[in-house]
């Protein structure tokens, strides 16, 4: 029994009104499973690195518990690098550098010891290689989560629409719901994407939270008001690891568990904002992440006589 | 013990994807007004119309048992009256036309009957009416709840912050607590507000809920995802009515009791924008609003083991 993540282990170069950082590890998969290795240990990761990725880097993710056995290290290539700037609102970023490097060829290669693989993340790639992962993996997980973005929508919607029938739980933000479905109302956007195969669909809104969509019932999940972002990289990412660390160790598959994965994973991505790049993942501990959810709690209660 | 509304009663000519009307009964007292009706039924108006406004007209208002004493019509004068033109998104729109009228020169005259005013809604109008009004009643009301936009903010600043000295409780939408801050952080911008006079401070953003700060906690509402949003016209007047309607209602000041009201409030809104003007505000019935606020629980409600 494993949870296996798939997307990029890559460089980043951050720069945002509070700071600019060097060259550090980020990529969707490292901030998944960081997150995710919060709450269930086995965690796998499958990504490709280039030699320029050290060891040291690697301990990023070893140090969380990862299994790194399907990183794969490609001897005199380079890793995936992004290079962004935020504005002022912390909601909209230029992309200064984009390398593929490494990325432009990934052939996803299953390790045999991932085979126990029961819960699967496919974090954001080419949607053939989302298809890929899930056509090599021998025994059809218990649940899949597939992320996605515009960019594939853009370039890539055939391919996206063949994976999206392959999958349970889709997230997407509000901008890529419109996109997808081509409806402006968010609830006849969920109905129509939830046509296209996922069983369950969360629109991620950034400051404003989050929806989960069954096609039958709705839920609102708030977003924690903060007075500082530093840093909104791997926000997305560490909300997935987090919702679907959390249905790992939970076992159970249902609209309630969803909604309690949605608060958890929502409290990883407030930590993740707070810090730059994976530095607010590094040092958590079940005390804190439980306080962060209760702040949740406090947040949206309310009490109808 | 009353609660006494003032603010526009006018005619608006509506356009939206799903339609257009001709000139229809708005304005944010008739909105307000209107929604407040449902809790409390010592609702008085005080405002200024036309003798374009019709018998029939002001029955909109007295058909809901709202006191319209205070409702001055200037013979030989016509009402303001606003044209609009909604976009496909429904949050952004044009104004087409804006005719003052009678409300250029408006003197907000408070009749004796209303000096029992207990509860006080300062609809959007000149921040310089709004202290007027509130000087021209010989006891302070419990609660004064000041609603405003962006254009006073622009043009007449220094009117606003004198009169935000004088009030309770303080609702804008997101973009405006921002302007008013200068803060873009919402928490940031409301610790900076509520230095500004008002106890509370209501922080709209439309689809996406509102939050509430009184300078210690913080509470998320959910706005309800509807399938359909036929007219956004006068969804924050609404807001607002039952807001105070509820708390004047219950008669009890308090955060818990203000959670309830923004929750009573925005179902309110929620039947308001689900039909042109203020059509979707003439027959509710309290089990109607019962079940819609049932509607509001169940979509933000989880529990934490």
């Amino acid at each position: 029994m494993s949870l296996v993540i798939t997307g990029t282990v890559a460089f980043d170069a951050i720069e945002t009104p509070f700071g600019k950082t060097d060259k550090i590890v980020g990529g969707a998969a490292t901030y998944a499973g960081m997150s995710a290795s919060y709450f269930y240990n086995k965690v796998k990761i499958v990504s490709v690195v280039g030699d320029d990725f050290s060891a040291e880097n690697i301990d990023v993710l070893k140090k969380r518990g990862i299994d790194v056995e399907g990183l794969q290290v490609k001897e005199g290539e380079k890793s995936f690098f992004w290079a962004g700037r935020y504005h002022t609102d912390m909601n909209s970023r230029d992309t200064l550098i984009t390398e593929l490097n490494v990325l432009a060829d990934f052939d996803p290669v299953i390790p045999a010891s991932y085979q126990d693989c029961e819960y699967l993340l496919l974090g954001n790639l080419t949607p053939q290689i989302q298809k890929q992962t899930i056509e090599r993996l021998e025994k059809r997980p218990r649940l899949i989560v597939l992320d996605t973005m515009n960019f594939w929508m853009d370039v890539a919607m055939d391919d996206l629409k063949e994976v999206l029938k392959m999958v349970d739980v889709l997230t997407i933000n509000d901008a890529e719901a419109r996109q997808l479905s081509g409806e402006y109302s968010l609830v006849k956007a969920a109905a129509k994407i939830l046509k296209m195969g996922p069983k369950y669909l969360i629109i991620k809104k950034g400051e404003h939270g989050a929806l989960l969509f069954d096609g039958v019932q709705v839920f609102s999940a708030p977003a924690l008001p903060l007075a500082e972002v530093f840093d909104p990289t791997g926000a997305g990412d560490t909300f997935a690891g987090g919702f679907i660390g959390y249905l790992a160790q939970q076992g159970e598959l249902n609209f309630n568990t969803m909604k309690n994965a949605i608060i958890y994973g929502s409290a990883l991505a407030s930590f993740c904002v707070e810090k730059f790049g994976t530095e607010g993942l590094t040092d958590l501990s079940e005390e804190k992440v439980r306080a962060r959810v209760l702040e949740f709690v406090n947040l949206s209660s309310f009490v109808i006589k």
